[in-house]
């Protein structure tokens, strides 16, 4: 036999046989990459390599990057926790779901930049949305402000999540912050030199408190603007 | 002549003495690569290869990539207006402050995900934070909350510059979040189905009524938690 007839046998017929391809084999897929590798290193094709295939054959399966990182989201969000009905207030259960999907975008390495730009859409998010819509409902919010609530409350934990689940990724260290802020000039920055302690202060207290500071914002929110613009039209046009 | 004389010549002689490296430079390249290649892009030694040095030359200026990342976002946010004293109530001014925050980390590649995981220092990084500070205050707001209640602010248009930024680079189609939204059944999700309109509205009218909310719940804070921690411990504890 020679080396190359060796070099097949092993390479080819000894290792077992594939797993048949489907959306779930390669959503589980693409999450163990985004945990390794994180959002920026996730593509198609690596997900495919993976996988033992081609690109073309998980383009059966997904149209896009941006489809795969929908279902993706979806899934990581099977993991939320969901209050017990009825038990303790409309308050207290809201800030449980939120601290809950804190929770899980933070554990995961990756998962919270990919909430940050993914709108999910399967069963686990419209469980998440309309549990969240059902408890502003509960508290007496209004039907329309409740609508844009849920997005504000969600960004504000998703952005939390993605603050601190980068710079935990990266080893960041507070040091430089905190040194100069204690070193700003009195005469240039009295407020922050006044203010010093309670700006370097906070830790996991002020994740409460913001998302109080918030329920308590949506509690006296403006009513929606009466002219509003579609949700695709772009946000901000760029200026050059 | 042969032509590796030549190519001597041309390669090593006849090319432009290189601009002496420094601070300034340097963090004019990174943020060149940043707005080309975005943040994942981003290395030492990339900013070394496009400044035509070795990566030691550069760690003559900065201790690690978060000191760069921290100057960088400091020279971006010189663009940032502040409003004149006094031209407006306020909130109007505080408003007008954080519209100008948007539009600067929208506006460049990169950077409001730059912005989420670094923490500024720098001048233009203190006089923004005593600005803010200041219209809190002025608007009677109580000085302990008013510190905690900068970040959460700027963290809150962070991340819709973020979330905005990264769909508009990724080309990001809403038609599958509307079409899933419209396609809800009524009896699984009732108040999504009955709040279809409101979620799927907004756009730009959006993040003017999410400061006017938060400018709201600050106005209506609770006061600081008593025991607070050191903002450097770990903000939340990974469950395994």
């Amino acid at each position: 036999m020679t080396k190359q007839e060796i070099h097949q046998i092993v390479s080819r017929r000894s290792r077992p046989a594939k797993a048949p391809l489907g959306r779930d084999i390669i959503v589980t897929t693409a999450l163990d990459l985004l945990s390794r590798d994180g959002l920026s290193g996730l593509s198609l094709r690596k997900a495919a390599a993976a996988l033992d295939t081609g690109p073309a054959s998980l383009y059966v399966y997904f149209a896009n990057l941006g489809e795969l990182h929908t279902l993706m989201l979806d899934r990581a969000l099977s993991a939320v926790a969901l209050p017990a009905a009825r038990e303790g207030g409309w308050r207290e259960r809201l800030t449980f779901v939120l601290a809950s999907y804190l929770h899980v975008l933070y554990n995961g390495h990756g998962l919270a930049q990919l909430a940050l730009s993914t709108i999910p859409t399967g069963p686990n998010a419209l469980r998440l949305l309309e549990t969240l819509l059902e408890l502003l409902l509960e508290g007496g919010i209004d039907q329309a402000v409740a609508a844009w609530a849920v997005d504000l409350l969600v960004l504000h934990v998703t952005s939390v999540a993605a603050e601190q689940s980068v710079r935990r990724d990266q080893g960041y260290s507070f040091g430089p912050v905190i040194g100069a802020i204690n070193a700003v000039s009195e005469a240039d920055y009295p407020r922050i030199h006044g203010l010093r302690e309670e700006l370097l202060s906070g830790g996991l207290a002020r994740f409460g408190w913001g998302v109080d500071v918030l329920i308590n914002g949506i509690l006296h929110a403006p009513t929606l603007p009466i002219a509003t613009e579609d949700i695709a039209k772009p946000f901000v046009k760029p200026t050059e």
